[in-house]
């Protein structure tokens, strides 16, 4: 299977700046797109821009006519495979609201992270002995949960050829291997080069816990534009 | 001052591979090295190969006749410049038995990691809101602590330029400026071109937690020879 060929129904939930990047990329490549938040009269109704400066999801809306919005649930019901692209402290209570008989049996990519900065300094909520992945792997069982793309900026999701040529590294975990394999095509349709999976959904620890210096590099160097090489 | 010229004096904590490998590279270099280890009798005593399956140390020791044996005191008063290379969980116990006067007003390189097998898997025994740098930070005020090295193979360590020609990336932790800059020179002095200062000693917690991946590519690609490079 080719997905560069093969045109799939995407269920993105979380209308931030990531699933907004994605929901992008995804219509360029002909697939069919929808995103889901928790309210969707709520979320049309915005008149701000969003927390990075990004227009309204109304204005952005009108800017993508091709990807429609819905209910979380809706979102999930629609997609073929999920994206789970909320902030990871809200994952978990996301995909109940997506309900099980929406999720279940399908591929879910988790590109969140359990960002917690309630201790006045960016910490993991859950890190090391288990992590986000697990949490919502333990929690969906008949969910297809991969994680990866929670190592790199949206805009390095879509566009890695964009940084040093795309020789750069990405990673995927998972306990289902046709769901990795999928994710992986998914990934070099977008660009990826060098997709590394690390084994089972335990492994999204090791890809989680390359945050703290993933955000010290993106602010030293003042750049979404940053990324880890394997090296072997 | 450029350390590849000028000859000083290291105290190595710890007779392992790590100590061992990096003992060799400095006498290589030129430099006088005194190797700690909690009893000099009972290391010379052993007859075993180590648990990696090199020599015992009294062998070691009399093929690299120019590197010095004593008890962490004495390695520690000799050395201008410290290194700690026990394993993670008894680096503050070998730090208390090398004694404070013997360490105070120093540059100690901390390589060590907080690896805690005890859970029947990998995990750190600190990690995510503190690091084992800052514990030894903490716990030794006067000592000017600089986490470096911990995520790289031994072998690595001193021979980066035998990785893809040396194109990957090494960091530096530490509250004081003079002792990461003279750290940035010994390591350069080993043969690395990307030495990036990640920030004062809290950092350490984005170094370390970078382990759970290194152990992991380790293991899938079978070999030490593997690291990451920043990208940016």
């Amino acid at each position: 299977m080719n997905l560069m060929e093969v045109k799939m129904k995407f269920g993105i939930l979380g209308t931030g700046i990531v699933g907004r990047t994605l929901a992008v990329k995804l219509v360029e490549l002909g697939h069919a797109v929808t995103i889901g938040t928790r309210s969707p009269e709520k979320t049309l109704a915005k008149t701000e821009p969003d927390r990075f400066g990004g227009p309204p999801f109304n204005v952005w809306l009108k800017q993508n006519p091709k990807v429609k919005l819905g209910t979380f649930a809706e979102a999930a019901a629609q997609g073929e495979v999920l994206i789970c692209a909320t902030s990871g402290l809200t994952s978990l209570d996301v995909l109940k609201s997506a309900g099980e008989a929406n999720i279940n049996g399908k591929v879910l990519m988790d590109i969140s992270n359990p960002l917690d900065y309630s201790k006045g300094f960016l910490a993991l909520s859950v890190s090391n002995t288990d992590s986000l992945g697990e949490q919502l792997q333990r929690a969906f069982p008949q969910v297809k949960v991969v994680k990866t793309l929670n190592t790199v900026n949206a805009l390095v999701m879509v566009s890695p050829q964009k940084l040093a040529n795309g020789d750069h590294s990405i990673f995927v975990s998972g306990n289902d291997a046709g769901a990795k394999a999928a994710v992986t095509e998914i990934l070099r349709s977008f660009g990826w080069k060098d997709v590394i999976d690390l084994g089972d959904i335990s492994t999204a620890r090791a890809a989680e816990m390359i945050l703290p210096i993933w955000v010290n590099l993106r602010s030293q160097y003042k750049t979404p534009w940053v990324n880890i090489k394997v090296v072997r």
